[in-house]
């Protein structure tokens, strides 16, 4: 791929595992892979690179339909520190709670990405979760002291995850019922933003599109997507 | 695949190609897919058999996605009758019209689809298109007469291929800007819908489920997946 370096593209990564729900990681790929420097041109060119990263080199979602990841988590290592938006599709509750139990690679990569040094000159870093990926955000405690939300079914099971002796108070996860949450920001800057179900996943998106592209962009790529934004949880974006 | 005689699966068929959209897939997929007999089952058991077809073993997005066929064009013609809905995504217009000219495996499986014999004892076919999708239909002449609808910047483009000299007054086709439209049905029972935009497909999928398994599990699908399901234009449903 050829790269503008004046412009580079905005990575996005997308941490995938076998069981995710389709649509999860499928909504906010067509969102930032729609975006384009050169609209209704014959050989587009994307503003977001957009990166499948997985333990296996095929991953089957929890109802059959396997995709075909970009690279291994492993070798992703090697370009960690260039992902500008790091999003965790959900799945079963049962699968995302195995992923936690497990501390496999999914988790040590979310938990590397998070600590990444602060790079206060560059775009921010975005950890999105899409549905119930919420989840493997409460086990690796990023979700301390936020507000954050899951799919409306899974609301108790992520408050019993983020719930610790130690977090209490200011270090409390406050789980709420949203379209999506701005969480707020990292010691290290990096934003922390959890959607609802499935397709909250878009509207979440497509707000993570206007935080780093502009919000013009994100109403263009509603429009293409013929995505009518919901409108009723707004008030609860940059809660920071 | 354990078939459970007594009320065996309603088959859905996706046809796919390389360069589509992945969201035009993926949406309608998500949308069948969550529909149990065993809703929070450990192990759940769904009420629709989703086949990804496609003339390739993997299909590449227009974007860069890569998804694993479930059965080859060719071997699904050994199933064709069995297949209650037949999806058909969209991509950009290039894509379809290369498509349509080429008059390849695809045009072929969904002509030999559409002009299958009438069953009337059981459940109605339908072939439903997403976004650009509608084009592949236009090009088969399975639009003439009716209304339909595709992506808002494609709408011109429908219209040119629906356009025939021969096609006029009662054989015109209406393409109208709409979320979705129930063009009714073709001769042998089989019914034609045609969706919007890429998210709209969504839409799409929820109104042929409701079709298909009844309104009352289409809106559960929609609070599955937090889907607000667009009412602007419910109006459109049902005009034959």
């Amino acid at each position: 791929m050829v790269e503008d370096d004046a412009s580079p593209k905005i990575q996005v990564c997308i941490l995938m595992f076998q069981g995710h729900d389709v649509l999860d990681y499928a909504g906010p790929y067509e969102v930032f892979a729609n975006i384009l420097r050169n609209p209704d041109a014959e050989f587009p060119e994307q503003v977001f690179d957009i990166t499948l990263i997985a333990d296996d080199s095929v991953i089957q979602s929890s109802r059959n339909l396997c995709v075909n990841r970009h690279l291994s988590i492993e070798d992703a290592y090697t370009r960690i520190v260039d992902y500008d938006i790091l999003i965790i599709p959900g799945g079963p509750v049962r699968t995302l709670n195995a992923l936690c139990e497990r501390n496999g690679p999914e988790v040590k990569f979310l938990r590397a990405y998070a600590s990444l040094p602060p790079r206060p000159q560059r775009r921010e870093r975005v950890i999105l979760s899409v549905c119930t990926g919420a989840l493997l955000l409460g086990c690796t405690q990023l979700l301390r002291g936020r507000r954050a939300t899951t799919h409306h079914k899974a609301l108790d099971v992520l408050r019993h995850v983020c719930y610790n002796e130690e977090a209490t108070g200011e270090q409390a996860t406050e789980v709420i019922k949203a379209r999506y949450v701005d969480g707020g920001f990292l010691d290290n800057g990096t934003r922390i933003v959890t959607s609802g179900g499935i397709s909250s996943g878009i509207d979440a998106s497509l707000y993570v599109l206007s935080l780093v592209a502009g919000r013009e962009m994100a109403a263009i790529a509603g429009q293409i997507m013929d995505f009518d934004r919901s409108s009723s949880l707004r008030n609860i974006e940059g809660n920071d």
